[in-house]
């Protein structure tokens, strides 16, 4: 799209009282608007961006037989009281609302209770089973504090994925599944990396559940990593039963702060049986359907990709996730640099290439600086001196040095 | 998809408390779930549906300028307060919640106030505008009464989008440009021609608004239409006036029921003015943005398609909204037939025509009344007597005839 028509602007300065780097980037380069504290709408670019994390995301399921859906973000206290998780006391960020024609509901922010119960339409028997159902929704949490920017926000996007099975065996081997989709999903956006799947607390139906965690000094949470095996334990959970478990010694273990970026958790009968979500076996024998939960949030990975890859001039897009993948950017308004340039476009967008094309009339100092600030991973510069030759300046965000190249040369790298 | 894997089940009844065809229908067939009275989940097959109705929006709104972003669900009073919509006198659908950390927020019924305010951050000059901005958002309303299954739910998806215009004249073109737009949409997916741009209140910037009214007798709404010159008007404002205006005489008016599918409305400057969304004209004069807004819900469109077109067997769905292009439908377990089928069935997944094969191990009639009431627009049927001809049986939804057809032949309909 040409830059001229992308109604955001870029500013120099953040809002004073956003505190994180990633709020403050994305802010900065027009990708998000601070609704509130914790509540941020998204830009066009920020859209674009979340888009792509979801989609990579979405394939990834979908290859491990999820069927993607859409629950509702209003709550019926009914279901929620039948699993204890209603009163304040036990579940501590409830938004809640009233119905005008009386009564009380909940904004989701979290969905066991409402998928197990409109399984109950659908499974009864063995054959029903295994199922695996997720979607994209946003979930709402009322934060006291939500300094982090769209890492922990008070509302915000989830991936959540719910597996329903047979048996213990069932789960097991769903959940290692899981595991192993969602550390596609953390190296394809480019986080995987730093990105450790971490031993955390279990609950009654397993010891541990687990938590992808990637190292970064924004992160809230805390790890212990032992860099040899790539193991790690949530530091919530370390004790002398854990290392023991785990084959560990304390003296290797590093301590990292860390965001948590997704976390899969094998939820038992928790949900099933006080929900009546139960199944008929090849012998006639009710059992209580077996479900695990699996979740990432886009806006979350996000807001990690912000903090671990941007620089002090700006955001740095993965290809993966970028909102354009070619920066076309024109210096000057001759008519030789302007139809060059326009022709380009046009041809990058036949070939189906995302390009962003700053076609505005500023000076070149402010255009590279909204193009690192904004980070899509490749610039090709077209001005006098490029077209001079019949070539373009071709420069990855990523290195300092631009290099001039022919159209037909460009285009290979992209 | 194999059907065998879907996770939703048809049933033949739907909830007791269910009184809307739209939403008995949906439920029956495994397209939504009932939250509870205005609250729907989307199953698999429902959220297909809505994916391509947001799609066939999308390439509109895209086509017409509109820039897509995503705005929040939790809503900032101080803003409501300036416009004057906070008070629940003013606005009575109101769903509102409190923060931990103190203050009441809202539900966003609408996005006017959020936007104009963000806004502020983009414009500055004339030269920033024209600006469209458009979203697919949920919107929470808390209805008294929701009887109409997904045509009024408390929370439901919509496309709004705002123009935001230098004065009067660029207003006016747009708001016809929108007009067009939303006359494709909904011949695309196939209300268009039961749809009328309808004459409805306007406010103080403008005397009309108008709405798209879809003529369907579960409708809420009243509209009076002259059938010969395609003018209609919203029962709500047909006095002497509108009849004079538009030339209307009142003999030729037939009233009918009719579903709102969208409406357009022209806002001036009653939200950029108490919002502080001023521009600077070429003259360095400061003045207020001129505004307009319109709307269009997948949901309720999808609801209104239903309510329309359906039979007594059940759904119907145009082409360009149907969750599947084709019914594979295998009748009988032999092991040519099984290879017959699961062979074209992924023939045609290669092919990238979107298939629901029916690989389930049940009696014919079962098969059919699923298909039916499904609603996909061409069944292909694999069987002992078609494979024997190396031909497939090809259904129309809407047609009583089969006809045995060569794959080849069968794949030109598509």
């Amino acid at each position: 799209m040409r830059q001229s028509q992308l109604f955001t602007k870029t500013r120099k300065e953040a809002p004073a009282d956003e505190v994180s780097k990633n709020a403050q980037l994305l802010i900065r380069a027009g990708f998000i608007h601070k609704e509130m504290a914790g509540v941020y709408t998204l830009l066009p670019m920020g859209l674009r961006v979340i888009k792509n994390i979801e989609e990579i995301i979405r394939k990834e399921m979908n290859a491990i037989g999820g069927q993607e859906m859409f629950l509702t973000v209003l709550q019926d206290k009914e279901i929620w009281e039948k699993t204890n998780r209603w009163s304040s006391d036990k579940v501590d960020i409830w938004f809640k609302t009233n119905l005008k024609s009386g009564g009380e509901l909940g904004l989701g922010p979290t969905h066991e209770e409402p998928i197990a119960r409109m399984m109950t339409n659908h499974i009864s028997s063995y054959k029903n089973l295994p199922i695996y159902a997720y979607q994209f929704q946003t979930k709402f949490r009322n934060e006291v504090r939500a300094k982090s920017g769209i890492i922990r926000g008070r509302e915000f996007s989830m991936k959540d994925l719910y597996s329903f099975d047979l048996d213990q065996t069932g789960l097991d081997a769903f959940y290692e599944k899981v595991a192993l989709a969602y550390k596609r999903v953390f190296n394809t956006v480019g986080i995987g990396h730093q990105t450790y799947r971490t031993f955390a607390s279990g609950g009654p139906f397993s010891k541990y559940s687990h938590e992808f965690q990637t190292v970064c000094e924004a992160g809230e949470d805390r790890i212990y990593l032992d860099e040899k095996s790539g193991i790690a334990v949530n530091k919530e959970v370390l004790n002398d039963e854990v290392l023991k478990d785990l084959k560990l010694a304390k003296k290797d273990l590093i301590e990292k702060k860390t965001i948590e970026v997704g976390n899969i958790f094998k939820l038992g009968t928790k949900f099933s049986e006080p929900l009546g979500l139960f199944y008929t076996d090849e012998s006639g024998v009710s059992k209580p359907v077996i479900m695990g939960s699996y979740g990432i949030g886009p806006g979350r990975v996000m807001g990690t990709i912000v903090e671990l890859l941007s620089d002090d001039k700006g955001l740095v897009w993965p290809k993966t996730t970028a909102p354009f993948q070619v920066h076309l950017v024109r210096l000057g308004e001759n008519q030789a640099v302007v139809s060059f340039a326009d022709n380009l476009y046009s041809d990058l967008e036949k070939r189906g290439v995302e390009v962003l094309y700053d076609d505005r009339d500023l000076r070149p100092g402010e255009k590279f600086a909204d193009s690192d600030l904004i980070g899509i991973p490749v610039r090709f510069v077209v001005s006098d001196k490029t077209v001079a030759e019949n070539k373009i300046e071709v420069k990855h965000r990523t290195l300092s040095e631009s290099e001039l190249m022919s159209i037909k040369d460009a285009l290979k790298i992209l």
